[in-house]
């Protein structure tokens, strides 16, 4: 008895069941049998003994089913630790046999016995002896059926049930070990080890005599979220039957275009809203419920998580915490923070189908329709007939700023998650592909050809899904963006549970206005060099590089300085006293040099230079590696008056915002340090240019100079650096590349290999690598304290928005990170969950 | 008299003088005074009383003075640490009034007696009273140049002797602590707080009656180090003058030329050979004598060390060692290493002038002559007809190897210490001048134009100085190198001192034998890609990269095979068992492709393409960075067959190699490693290659797999890494372009202003950076050590010839360096004098 008790365990309210030894569903089941719902019997078998049969083991399946008494019918279940993870398919009308079958036609009529036999049959032909299903075909009666099965098996179909369960428990167990499904289940996070759980569960028949049929039915939207009864039932049917095909279904509610189970069976309807209310507040949770009507009384065979999309999920969980049935905690760790991503955007609806004509990297996520351009003009051009388009560039360059703006969504054939369109998007919040290299432009034809050889031309409609990465043939369905009110709800639950604080990277007014509308704590990076693509900018800039002396450059910076303080004081104004850190320019100066030739016959005009000296220039400035050339710090070195320029700008902007009274006090980040001297270099003329203004201007305004760390030796150096540094921002992007000799531009060519060959377990640009640049940060933030306790540290490289790099953050003790605006509501939830974890922990000490 | 006895002491033979109190000066004369050399009387002012005088301080001159007598003449020298860090010029004849005048006109007559007064009214005027040396001109009588004095200042020209001397101390004393005199010092490696000693000497007057006269003398010719009488005599004149005009001068051997002091003066001439003798002996160096004959009395004034080329410093020493006049170890210690760089290439002769008509960066040693051409063809050409000839290019690319080799000596308008030109001339031993970007250079009309207006055209003779970055006018005169039975010597007693191992980068079997005539313990770094260089190998190359299918690339790759093996058997024979280390090819594929239209089309043709797919796959190839690009193991990841061929031509070598009965143990380097997984990935194909090698060949073999650490993160990571690995070799390279981000073929366009502004002490691709590439380099051995205790260390970057960093390696307990063949002599003294260095700290801690 005790080998068999071992074997398997009846669902009872009080049985020994863990979802880490019976699986999710045994588990769910018993929740289901405590809160009285009428499940039918069931036993769970857990992941040992399944494990065991798989190896050989027989078990006693005809003790396991005395437990339903005389001659039952049963199904059996996978029940794996995460529904997610799959598991082999139901297995329905087990104990079917020549005998049952005789009992059933007296019972149920013939049709029904004869359906009931057949499908079991059929399944157990498919799945346990593994035989072709299309040898089946034609044959719609039991006895062809039958006999098909002993034709091919030589041997009569089994009829003992015992002999039944244990083939089908056999052939459920080896399935889930094969590699495929190994491999398939790791896909979605299982580790390799992973158990399958069964639940063997007396059938109630949803075919036979009285109102019988099954059903599936939820209480929400699984789209929206938002209540509403949805689901199908089918007379006459078994399993989820009712789903496969609309023939013969009924609606679940009244409804115009047909007949509901709500006329046809009120009490039965009844009975499962009731069920629904029922697990909403004793399971906390919306459940999708699986029953089955047998002669009229309803049996729930299993109930599952209702599977949604991001914005249900936010606002089943804002709404369950409204309603006092989870605590706002519980909510706000209910929700994944990347799929906050989901809701800000448009996105295209999942429901429709995609006809994909290009595949690239996912830059930047949304999704936007609009008709094809080739150029900036066409797309300023469509702009200005209020036409929506989308931007294809084989690359973008600073000049097509404007095009970006005017177009709804942009795509690109090469580049990577750093390149400029991939950057530029970001910050406009616009979906963007780039990388896109399985098409060719024929910019010159205006012309686009895809993979499989149509040609696209301008004005033909396309959608950008900027979170797949891909081109969409048309202009397809959308769904709107979802940042309401549950969405508000749920990040300013996430702000008051504290942690570290979110800034935004932002580089203009609108960034920072969007920034400030998911609920910034400030600007964590600001590109200053970002503001000088502007066009009538972009001709004083290439003035400045052009400046052979001193005097010169400094006569082109002082057309900047007005441009520029006013760029700060906007910022200052809309950001109301919130920190603002502003990094001194950076990007090496031939980025605003032009690259073909019109670009350069356009700039020698408007310079008027011999074209023979632009192009002479722009040939000296070429880096061979510009990643790791003159820019950053080292141009801040070379011409001090560019750094000049722009502190007085800041220090200026500050006594100009700080005249309606508040009180800013700008943050100074130098980039691309790798030497202490470097820092104090800076510093000193940073000082001066302060005092200058402070003089004459006879305003007092305070101000912090920090440092970028973005090189290995700058982390290495922190304890030097840190002296002269009020704070020290990671730039995990730079840090990144330097740290593994990695371009993120030049990775994309083999990264996706070497993520599946497993070289990197992920690619380090999008996951922060916690083994190598997670220990520069932690020995960068160690030293730059034990030098000077008050230190601030932050990141502010693209990982600034990833949950992993935040949590990893956050148990360093940085005081905050910054990321793209758009990804503010997810990092900020992201800390809410790493607060939380931490909380938690110490809970669970105080608990043992 | 406490007072007075810290001012100054009197040099006697146990007084109590040190260099760091006195300076050098005054140590070597104490040294000569207890050698019994006839040295006047003199007086050592300590650094403390002349830092004091130059305050403000009023020394008791007179007290001083007393050591000498009643009414004595003397002359002031600086005496500071080092002889190198310069001073304020000898000041004679102090003491010197009209009461003194009167007294000599009586003893030594009138002419003599005013032209020691007229020379020290001048040099007091000049040099203490600061008045301008014009006024004297055409005043060739004393009373002019009195009352001169007398109109300048107002005043009489002062008689007291001790008001004299304390003027002309504190005048000496100021200018010691000028800001110019400072900044000069400490560009010689004085410290800023240097201080000044003084000595005070009764002056021998070469002036006057009997045979009187002053000169200098040396044993040793300056060039070369042999022993030859070399110098200079003058009658009636005082101090250097008989160097500074040949008029009257005499010479010092019997010379057909006319008189000499040998037979003028022969006792004088045999007492100042015993003095040179003497010093030999006892001061243990070839000295430079300073002397008077006053009234045929041999004075000693003064002895330094005979200033020396890097030749002569070397057949010095090791002369000295034979003699048993010092020990081989201090043989050894008394030469710079870095100074044999001078012996082992022709140098531009340093008497000579040069005519500078380009100047660049240093990149390889030596100097050459030739005429110039500026195409690879020509190179050829001109080698074809015996004419040695300079090959100038705007940079070279693979194509111009055979014009490399062809040359006598390159110069490019771009490009670092670590371009094309700069590694391939280092190991072809040619004199190189990179980024020489002052001159223009107009292939076309095979000319170029010099900074200064100067047009050369193909065929004029220019000289190039690898050593000084220069490019000379012509062909100018060489010192022949200097490999001679003293500098093998010297290497010899070096590597008998013990320590760490060199040996040497070498790809060649040129490289090869170089690298075992200088004595390298092995290659430590065999780059294979540069054997695809070669025209032949480079279309087959080229037909591997343009392979679409991997068995397209393996028939490629092929047709490589045997060449490689070929490549590795020649230098298993010629390095006879001593280790090699090859790494894995390691550059981006792109680098052997074409980038001109002449090249692509050739290309095209040789591929039988059309040019217009030749030119996408180059556009699609080019990176952004191709420093951090695909390259190294991520090549050998994607495209394994490429290393497997490698690793097969490898083992066939090793077989091959081994059949004379030598052992060979090849190891395998892989290079640009960030991530464990690629050397497991790596390693497992490699290991079958060898298993089926084994096979085929049934011969056995060994070899060992090792790790290029040249990322950040393989440092951090050597733990994982070194796993397994049986040796990590730091690549310090490409390690500090990643650790600064610094891109060393960029960094050019700055790094001299960087390092002039202190913000990198040195140029960190020159002299290890030790605080921050020199911390990864201890992290990552010493993690790499805990994992397996058994690893060996190595260092094959550029810095491996690097004394610095040999010490910083030898500090840290690694196993060898690596350097380039022609540096490997450098290595080895720099290796051995840390071992000596490490010997005598702990002889040091036993004494005390």
């Amino acid at each position: 008895m005790d080998q068999e008790l071992a074997d398997f365990h009846e669902i009872t309210p009080t049985a020994p069941l863990t979802v880490g030894e019976h699986g999710g569903r045994a588990k769910c089941l018993q929740r289901l049998v405590r809160l009285d719902l009428p499940v039918p019997q069931t036993v769970a078998i857990p992941f040992e003994t399944v494990h065991r049969i798989a190896a050989g083991y027989r078990m006693d399946t005809g003790a396991l089913l005395s437990v339903f008494g005389k001659s039952p019918m049963v199904s059996v279940r996978p029940s794996s630790e995460d529904p997610d993870w799959g598991g082999p398919g139901a297995i329905l009308n087990i104990g079917m046999n020549d005998a049952k079958h005789a009992q059933l036609v007296e019972t149920q009529g013939k049709e029904a016995a004869d359906r009931l036999y057949r499908r079991f049959v059929q399944t157990f032909a498919i799945h346990v002896a593994r035989l072709d299903p299309d040898m089946f075909d034609g044959q719609p009666d039991l006895a062809d059926v039958l006999h098909a099965y002993e034709e091919e098996t030589d041997e009569t179909f089994p009829q003992d049930p015992a002999q039944q369960l244990l083939q089908v428990l056999r052939s459920m167990a080896r399935a889930w070990e094969g590699t495929t499904a190994r491999l398939l289940r790791q896909a979605k996070g299982a580790p390799a080890d992973a158990g399958l759980g069964l639940v063997v569960q007396r059938m109630a028949l949803g075919i036979g005599g009285g109102e019988s049929g099954s059903g599936v039915i939820q209480f929400v939207n699984a789209t929206t979220g938002k209540p509403q009864i949805t689901g199908r039932y089918m007379s006459q049917s078994q399993g989820r039957a009712a789903l496969d095909g609309d023939q013969g279904a009924l609606f679940l509610t009244r409804d115009p275009r047909g007949p509901s189970l709500e006329e046809q069976c009120p009490e039965a309807f009844a009975e499962l809203v009731n069920c629904g209310d029922i697990c909403r507040t004793r399971l906390r949770e919306e459940m999708q419920v699986e029953f089955t009507l047998e002669a009229g009384k309803l049996h729930i065979l299993d109930a599952v998580r209702v599977p949604r999309t991001a914005r249900a999920g936010v606002r089943i969980a804002v709404k369950l915490a409204e309603a006092g049935i989870i605590s706002r905690e519980e909510a706000v760790l209910r929700i994944e923070p990347r799929a906050l991503a989901e809701l800000m955007h448009s996105q295209v609806d999942p429901r429709g189908t995609r006809d994909r004509i290009a595949h690239g990297i996912a830059a930047s996520p949304g999704a936007a329709s609009g008709k094809l351009v080739f150029s900036s003009a066409a797309a300023q051009a469509s702009a200005a007939r209020d036409e929506a388009c989308v931007l294809v560039r084989r690359e973008t360059q600073p000049e097509d700023i404007r095009g970006m703006h005017a177009a709804k969504a942009v795509l690109t054939v090469r580049g990577g998650v750093t390149s400029h369109a991939a950057v530029i998007a970001r910050g406009l919040g616009l979906p963007c592909v780039v990388g896109a290299s399985d098409i060719t432009l024929k910019s010159r034809d205006k012309v686009l050809v895809t993979n499989d050889g149509r040609t696209l031309k301008e004005g033909d409609f396309v959608t950008i899904d900027g979170s797949s990465g891909e081109a969409l043939l048309g202009a397809v369905e959308m769904l709107p963006p979802a940042v309401d009110d549950c969405f508000s709800a749920l990040l300013q639950w996430a702000e008051n549970l504290g942690g570290m604080k979110v800034r935004a990277n932002a580089d203009t007014p609108a960034d920072a206005r969007t920034a400030r509308r998911f609920g910034a704590d400030g600007i964590g990076l600001c590109r200053t060099e970002h503001m000088f693509f502007e066009v009538d900018r972009l001709t004083v800039m290439r003035e400045t590089i052009f400046a052979d002396e001193e005097t010169d450059r400094r006569a082109a910076l002082e057309q900047l300085l007005p441009m520029q303080r006013d760029d700060f004081v906007g910022l200052f104004e809309i950001m109301e006293g919130l920190p603002v850190c502003i990094r001194l320019f950076d990007p090496p100066l031939h980025e605003f040099l032009p690259h073909d030739r019109s670009g350069i016959r356009a700039m020698a005009e408007a310079l008027d230079l011999p074209i023979s000296q632009v192009t002479r220039r722009i040939e000296t400035m070429s880096e061979f590696n510009p990643m790791l050339g003159m820019r950053g710090v080292r141009l801040g070195v070379l011409f001090p008056e560019i750094y000049e320029m722009q502190a007085r700008a800041i220090f200026e902007a500050t006594v100009e915002a700080g005249k309606s009274g508040r009180l800013v006090v700008p943050e100074i980040m130098i980039p691309l340090v790798s030497a202490m001297r470097e820092v104090e270099l800076v510093k000193n003329n940073v000082d001066a240019i302060a005092a200058a203004v402070r003089n004459e201007t006879g305003a007092e305004f305070d101000y912090k100079l920090g440092v970028m760390v973005e090189t290995p030796r700058a982390a290495l150096r922190a304890g030097d650096i840190g002296h002269h540094a009020a704070f020290l921002s990671f730039g995990t992007n730079d840090l990144t590349q330097m740290t593994y000799g990695l371009s993120r531009d030049d990775a994309g060519r083999f990264m996706g290999a070497y993520v599946q060959q497993g070289v990197y377990p992920e690619d380090p640009f999008h996951t922060l690598d916690l083994d190598g640049v997670g220990e520069l940060l932690l020995i960068g933030a160690q030293r730059a304290r034990e030098e000077r306790k008050e230190v601030v540290i932050s990141l502010c490289g693209e990982h600034g928005g990833n949950p992993e790099s935040i949590e990893f953050c956050h148990s360093a003790g940085f005081d905050y990170v910054s990321c793209s605006p758009f990804r503010v509501p997810i990092a900020r939830l992201a800390v809410a969950h790493a607060a939380l974890r931490e909380a938690h922990m110490s809970f669970d000490e105080l608990d043992e």
